[in-house]
C-alpha cells in the first residue's frame, strides 16, 4: 500500500550486476522515501546449481546481492524502514546443501573440529506454486514431504558504519545475512543508516527455513520482491528491528547465542522504555513473563536471535 | 485418560516434606506404571512471599520439591514417561522477583560482573481463575496488563546418574529445573531412569512464563497437579524428551546456548533416525528446513533449548 | 614443613576403597588442622590400562578418588587450606588416551557433533624417575620425545554445598576435577568448607599436562602424596583459590570459557580489594596491565581458568 | 638483521595520515620483500589524552593506524612475514582507560547488561625509559607500583579477503586488533595475503599489557618501530601465526573463547602435521601433554587465543 506520490521503481538484477559485500558502491538505482521497489534476487549460489551432478565448487560466490539502492535523503543517524509488500519464489526449484565450513552440528570455519568432515550434499526442492509448497526428497530413503512456502530475504542490509565493508555471508549491526524469516510480507524492517544514501542490498532468498538454519541452508531460491522504503529522519537505532501490527521485535547479532540474546533483549527493553514509557526494570520483569524468542540462525559468522513482545502487553505508544 | 487398572494415588505436600535436591531419598509415595498421581507443589519461594514488605531473605530455600515418588519397576536403562493430565494454579496470587545472582541481563553467579548489582524487586500477580489470567502491575508507572495462564512445572526430574545429587535450581540430564513450558497439559515428558525406582520430584510451578525467563522468574505459583506415570522398559535415553500429538521434542541442557542447541539437535536427529528411519544427513537437512526451536531459559546454572519437529514432516514411526 | 604438634597420618588407598563422587560419605581417616597426610591415588582409569590391547571399556569408573578425609573442626563457612608438600609418580608408566565424549576438538558429551567420532586411542608414557621425564611415543611415525614431569592432582575437592554430590569428573565450586597444574608442590589450595568435616577427596594424578588438556587426558598416573591441611575458621570463600610465595590465584569454573574467566577475575578482584585494600576499579585496571591467565582445561563438564597476579604488584596485605 | 640488499624505508606517521580501517587504500609507502621499515604509531587514542581533565570524548577515533604499506610482489595466496626488530615507547607517558562499551567484566557492546555502567576512568602511567618501566598510580588509594615495559603492537594486519574492510578495533583472519604481546621483538608474525600488495597497517602500541586485557586497555603508548617484511610466495595460511627460535604459535580469533581455542589448536595441529610430519591424532595427544595457551584478550569484538608448542617437542621440520 504505497503512500500517495510514491513512485514504483523497477530494477532487474543479473549475475553481472551482483555484489558480494555490503559497503559503499555505485548505486544500481535511486529511491525516494516512500517509493516502492520491484526487483529480483538470485539464489545464494548465484542460480548455478540446477540438478544432480552439479557441485558446490561451481558456485562463484555465496549470497550475490542485488543493489546497492541509494536512498535519497538518508543520512547517518537516520533509520531506514523497509516494508515487505510482496515476495515470491522466482523459479520452479529450491536448493538445500550441506557445505563445508557451515553448519551448527559439524566442523565449521569458526567452530573447527578434527577428523573427517561431513560430505558435501545437495538436495533439490521442486516448488509447487499453486500448492504453495516445496517438496523435500530424502537421499537415503524413499521419503518425501511437502513444506509450505514462506519466502523471505536471508540477506538484507545497508553499508556498515566506520568505513567497514562486510561480506554477504555476515550478519551484523547493518543487517546483512540475518537469515531472518521476519524479513517477509507483513513486516517492516528498520535498519540504521550509516552512510549518506544508506546503500540498501538484498539477496539470499529463502522459500522456507527451519529455526536455526542448522545445516547452513534454507530452501534457497531466487525471489521476486516488492518493497517500500521510508527514511525516518533523526531516529537512531544501533541494531536492526522488525515490527508488524502485532509485535515489536529487536534483533541481536553476535556470537555466542548467549550474547546475541543479551543484545536482542537490552535493545527490546530500550525500545519499550523509550517508546512505551516502561522503566527498565518493569520491562525486564514483563519480558520474563511474556517475551517471545526466535532463534533465526546459528550457522553464519554471527548468530541471530530475535526477541519480541506482543503489543497487547504494552502501554500505548508515546510517539 | 488413565490406563485400565491404574490407581489414583494422592499425596499432599507441605513445607515440612519438601526436598531441595534431586537424589536418592526416602520416597513419600510409591507409584506403579500407569498410576495417576494427584499432588501439589509449593511455589519457588516456599510460599513465603505474600505481599509488600516481604523480602527474598525470608525464603528458606529455592524450588522446594514435592517427592520423591518411587516408581515400581523402574530400573537404570529404562525411560520414565510422565503425562501431564491437569495443572492448576493453587492460590490467588503469583510472584515475580528480580533476585541477586539470577538473570540473563545482569551480573549473576556464573556470569559475574563488576559494579552495582540491580536492586532486589518483587512483583505480585493477582490470579483471576475465571478469566484464566494473571495481572502484571508495573512498579514505576501506572500500567497493568493481563497475562493468560499457562501452568507448568519449572522443576520436574529424577535422581541423577553416577551417584550424583543435584540442587533443585539445576537442570541437567535428569531433567530438574528445566523451566520448560512444555511440562504442561497435553504433553508427555520422557526422563532417563538412573536409579532403581527412578525417584521422581516436581515443583517450581509457573502460572506463565516468557521465552528465556530472562530476569530469572516466571509468575511463580503453587500448583495442583494430576500426572500419569509409565515405565518404558529397556528404552534408554540420554536427555529429557517431550512429545505430544503433533510433535517430538528433544531437550538440550548445558551452557552456553550454542552447546545446548547442539545437544538438542543431535538428540532430535538420533530420535528421527532410530524411530523414523531417516538417515542422519537427511534428518539434518530436513530440520534445517522445518525445525522449531524453543529457548526455554538462559538463567539457571544450565540453559535449556528444545528442538522439535512436527510429525507431519516425519515418515511413519517404525516402532 | 609441618607445624609443631602436627601429626603425620598415613592412609593407603586401593581400588576397593575409592569413591566416584564428592559428597558426604564415611571417612577413611580423620585429620586435625595442621596434620600432614601421606597417601596415594590410583590413576584416572583405576590403574587398569597396562599396555597394548587394553581398552577403555575395561575401566570401571573414571577418576577414582581417595577419601573422604574428615577434617576436625571444619564447619560450613570456614576455608580449608591444603599445602602440597610432596607429589611423586607412583609407578613406571603414565597413560594418555583419546576417549569418546571427551576432547576440545571433537564431538563430546556437551558439544556433540554429527558424523564419525574420532577413534579411541591409548598412548603409554614410560616414566624415567631419575631423569624426571616421561616419553611420548608417536603412533603414526617414529617420533619420540621426553616430557619433564610435573606431578599434580587433577582431582582435589570437598563435599559440595546444598546437599549436592558431584561426579569425580566434574569441577565446580567445591574444587573437584579442576585439572589444575597449580595443585602441586609449592602451592596452597583453598577450598570452601560446605559440610561439617569438609570431606576431602583427591585423585586423577597427572605426571604432566599441557594447557587446556585439549584431548581430554594428561599423562595419567598413580601418585604418592604428602599434604598438610589447615582449617581457617570464619573465612568464607565462594570458589577455590591457590597461593604461593609469589602469587595469588583465583579459579573460575564454568562454561563457556568466557564465563569461567569472569568468575576468576571477579574473584581475584574481590581478593585484592578485601585483603590488599585496592578499590574494585583500581584492581580491574591494574589486572588489565599485569594479570596472568592460565587456561587449565576445556574438556571437563565445566572449564577451568586461573587468574593470578604477582604479589610484587600488590600493596602490603592488610591481614 | 636485514637480509643483504634489503633497503631501509622510513615513514613518519601523523594524525593527518592515519586510517581507521584495514582495507585497500592509497599506500603511504612501498616495501620490497626483505626491506626494513622504520616508522612510528600514535597511541590508541590518537595521542590526545595528556593528563587530568582530558576525557574520552576528545578522542576522534580508536586505534589510528599507520599505513597502508604496499608490499611488492605480495599476491593473494602468499604469506607475509613481519619480523619485529625493534620497538620502543615514543614518549614519556602511557595511558590506561576504562571506557564505555569495552571490558570483560562489565556491560559492553556485545555483552550488554542492564543497570548503571561503570564510570569512565583514565589512568596515566609515567614511563621511565632508563628503568624500562611504567608506573601504575591507584586512584582510590596511595598505592603505586612499577610495571616492566614490554612494547608491542596491539594492531597489526593486512587488508581482509573478499573485498571486506574492517574497523581498526576488530581482530580477525587478517590480524588487526589482536592485542597480542607476541607482536614484539624476537618474534615473526605471519599473515595471509588477501589482496595484491597485502596492504600492511599497524598501530595501537602497548607499553605493557596483562593477559586478557580485561578492562579494555593496555598501557597505551605511541611507539617507534623497526620491522622487516618478507613475502613467502605460494604459502597459504588461513589465520595469523607467530614464530620465534623456541616456539610455533597459532592464533585463533573469534567469539566465544571456546571457539577461539578451537581455531588456534586446529591450526596448530595442521601446522605440526604439514611442516613436522606428525599425524593429526598424535599431534592432538602431544599438545594435550605439552601445549601452551596464551589468552591475549577477551575485550575486542573478537577474542584472541594463541596456542603454541615448544620446538623441542617437535620432530625436525620437513621443509
Amino acid at each position: 500500500m504505497p503512500t500517495p506520490g510514491a513512485r514504483l521503481v523497477k530494477y532487474h538484477a543479473t549475475i553481472n550486476d551482483v555484489k558480494y559485500t555490503y559497503g559503499v558502491a555505485a548505486p544500481v538505482a535511486r529511491l525516494r522515501s516512500g517509493d516502492v521497489l520491484e526487483t529480483n534476487t538470485l539464489d545464494a549460489f548465484g542460480n548455478v546449481l540446477k540438478g544432480p551432478g552439479d557441485r558446490l565448487d561451481m558456485v562463484k560466490g555465496d549470497n550475490p546481492l542485488t543493489g546497492p539502492f541509494y536512498i535519497e535523503g538518508a543520512e547517518p543517524g537516520d533509520t531506514l524502514a523497509i516494508k515487505f509488500l510482496d515476495l515470491e519464489v522466482d523459479g520452479k526449484q529450491g536448493v538445500g546443501a550441506f557445505a563445508p565450513g557451515f553448519g551448527a552440528l559439524n566442523s565449521s570455519t569458526y567452530t573447527p573440529m578434527l577428523g573427517e568432515p561431513l560430505p558435501e550434499r545437495i538436495w533439490y526442492y521442486p516448488v509447487d506454486h499453486a500448492g504453495n509448497a516445496a517438496t523435500f526428497q530424502a537421499h537415503d530413503s524413499n521419503f518425501t514431504v511437502q513444506i509450505p512456502l514462506h519466502p523471505f530475504f536471508g540477506c538484507i542490509g545497508v553499508a556498515p558504519a566506520g568505513g567497514e565493508a562486510r561480506s554477504s555471508i555476515v550478519p551484523a549491526e547493518n543487517g546483512g545475512n540475518m537469515d531472518a524469516p521476519e524479513a517477509s510480507v507483513g513486516n517492516t524492517l528498520y535498519l540504521p543508516v550509516n552512510v549518506t544514501g544508506a546503500m540498501l542490498y538484498m539477496g539470499d532468498g529463502h522459500a522456507a527455513m527451519g529455526d536455526g538454519e542448522v545445516d547452513g541452508t534454507a530452501i534457497e531460491a531466487p525471489l521476486r520482491a516488492r518493497l517500500q522504503v521510508e527514511v525516518i529522519k533523526g531516529r537512531k537505532i544501533d541494531w536492526p528491528r522488525f515490527e508488524n501490527d502485532n509485535s515489536i521485535m529487536a534483533v541481536g547479532i553476535t556470537r555466542p547465542l548467549d550474547d546475541a540474546l543479551r543484545v536482542a533483549f537490552t535493545q527490546l527493553i530500550a525500545w519499550m522504555h523509550q517508546d512505551y514509557g516502561l522503566s527498565e526494570l518493569d520491562a525486564y520483569e514483563l519480558l520474563s513473563k511474556v517475551a517471545t524468542i526466535h532463534l533465526d540462525e546459528m550457522v553464519d559468522p554471527n548468530y541471530v536471535i530475535v526477541a519480541s513482545i506482543h503489543k497487547k502487553y504494552l502501554p500505548p505508544r508515546k510517539k
